[in-house]
């Protein structure tokens, strides 16, 4: 079985590895997978988005730990979420799991991890992933039943992308390269179009290559989504356009 | 049985890689774990340090790698260490494995590796991770026993995490969220008090979000020691502090 | 079998993550390595100078995929390579590919990917990485024959690091120390001789250690190339050269 992490831990520190070491003294035959450790300290938004676009390329029944855990040590639950795609979601209870459950068929069951037996001896209150979401990775990945880890619980945090509002709609994230990755679907778009962002327009193009260096293009990305590219520049210094900021369709006569 | 590795490299070049491809050469079933590769260049203390962080989160009879080594090519001895509790550490003796095996119940046994039968042939006088420490590695995770990769040694480069001195101690470590890591232990602690740091005071708190955003706060961090951060925010940055400035607990009336 | 990955999509979007994901849904138990994911964006030379640093560390019989990939969606070929020593090789028909398949014995035979049935349905025009060259080094792991792929080829695109003109040769890799890499072999270098880069002239050492910190010298480094170091600093700091700065040898006196 696959295991895959994503974490706004970084890679200076040996947090990471340490979350692996726990995870792999319980599992020593999963597979760890990286999804990202750069995730905005503390930006569960990021966090959500972030996992929310992995969770696809990964055979059902992979399991998915995901850290980005302002609250940890305080009231705050952590989780372990059953997809009713069959895959498994550990992490806080702060929204932060809820747009891969949706893109996996949504929640089948969730619960709270509270039986401390799955947890390392002597949790610490301030780093759940090696102590607490790693562990109960470990456990799932060696087959334990959802059910012994905690009771049920619906009432989960939620988050949402946020959707468009007709040919409305916002950048929800700006990747390394710099394209603006925004909230509207193939499905939203008229036959022939321009893009409006930050007071610039964006042509559609099929790629990267179908226009010069430096133009600004809007294409269907990797997961879907429109997005706002610069061919071999940066789109969010082009515009100066960031998360949050409108872009709206402008249909053109076909 | 699982080998992490930890190095000053880098993600930027292929070394680390190519390391991996060393040990995964001769052991192919290792499984290859990251420490980190973002120890600053040359800082054998830093490695150290973050080293000892990490090793108790594996399961015992792992093999941990470290590569920081200014003295690459020279005299100083390459060494591989069996603990007490039975794991194994690979790397340059200049004490840069020494409070990790500290931390594993100390040295059983050392060799100096000087049989370069278990090299890679044509050994580099630069690249001893990947012609030395990684092949080492792979033919210990065979099961090669470590009296045969050279003969015995005691009298190893020692480094030691500086003790405090009573109530007074300092910063051994800044990590990636600016949280100041010091080298006083739950042990040292009185039972209420504050922390002084480059003429700023830090309440105690169980946990983050205890504290409002912004406030300076002193807790028991996931490797046993005192740390002091601001939430949502960087203590190194709030107070200037670095490693080695000054710590000292000021017991409170309880 | 080892499956190795170079790209230059960073780390701070889950794409490499993605792409393990596809390989690893089709080839569960290939052990997939990273070899860098930090090449400049769209520097297909750096992507081919980095893989040909890194590809001989590996066994016989390795998959090596890479991806830098400006022309991704436009006409440009998608290959799978078959190198002399029996290693493959996938990737853009850029010449990316090319510099590793000589240092691997050279083509031994090349097929363009045309085959769909081997991608992930419903490729996009913008992941080639997830979509195209991860499946294939899945369905290539799981031991499909080249030819299943796609027709042979044989004009691919070439890509060269240039070849010092007698002693008169060039930097062709700043790595992440500030070690400039040059294309002088030790084949090429006189018994005695300085290195004269950016006005600076550089003495020859066996190794870091034996000259003070903040020295220049010219050494033999893990790739078999001349590389100018500065103990303890960046010579590419120290000197202002980066890749393309002419260097040349001056051979002294015995």
């Amino acid at each position: 079985v696959i295991t895959t992490l994503l974490t706004d831990f970084g890679s200076a520190d040996t947090y990471v590895g340490q979350v692996k070491g726990s995870i792999l003294a319980l599992a020593p035959s999963t597979v760890v997978v990286d999804l990202t450790h750069a995730v905005p300290p503390q930006d569960v938004f990021a966090g959500a988005y972030l996992l929310w676009t992995a969770v696809e390329a990964f055979p059902p029944g992979s399991i998915h730990v995901a850290v980005v855990d302002p609250g940890v040590g305080s009231a705050r639950r952590a989780l372990a979420v059953l997809s009713k795609r069959g895959d498994l979601l550990v992490g806080p209870d702060n929204g932060l799991l809820m747009p891969a459950a949706q893109r996996l068929g949504g929640v089948e069951r969730a619960v709270s991890l509270t039986e401390s037996r799955f947890w390392r001896p002597g949790a610490s209150t301030t780093f759940h992933g090696r102590d607490i979401f790693g562990p109960v990775a470990g456990h799932l990945a060696r087959g334990v039943p959802l059910s012994d880890l905690g009771p049920g619980v619906t009432d989960l945090v939620d988050l949402r992308i946020p959707e468009p509002n007709g040919l409305d709609g916002e950048v929800i994230h700006v990747d390394t390269y710099g394209n603006l990755v925004t909230n509207l679907r193939a499905a939203h778009l008229p036959q022939a179009f321009m893009v409006r962002v930050a007071d610039r327009l964006a042509a559609s193009a099929p790629f990267y290559a179908a226009v010069a260096p430096g133009e600004l293009i809007a294409l269907i990305g990797s997961s879907g989504l429109l997005e706002i590219s610069v061919r071999d520049g940066s789109a969010a210094e082009a515009t100066g356009a960031r998360r949050g900021t409108p872009v709206s369709l402008q249909p053109q006569p076909g």
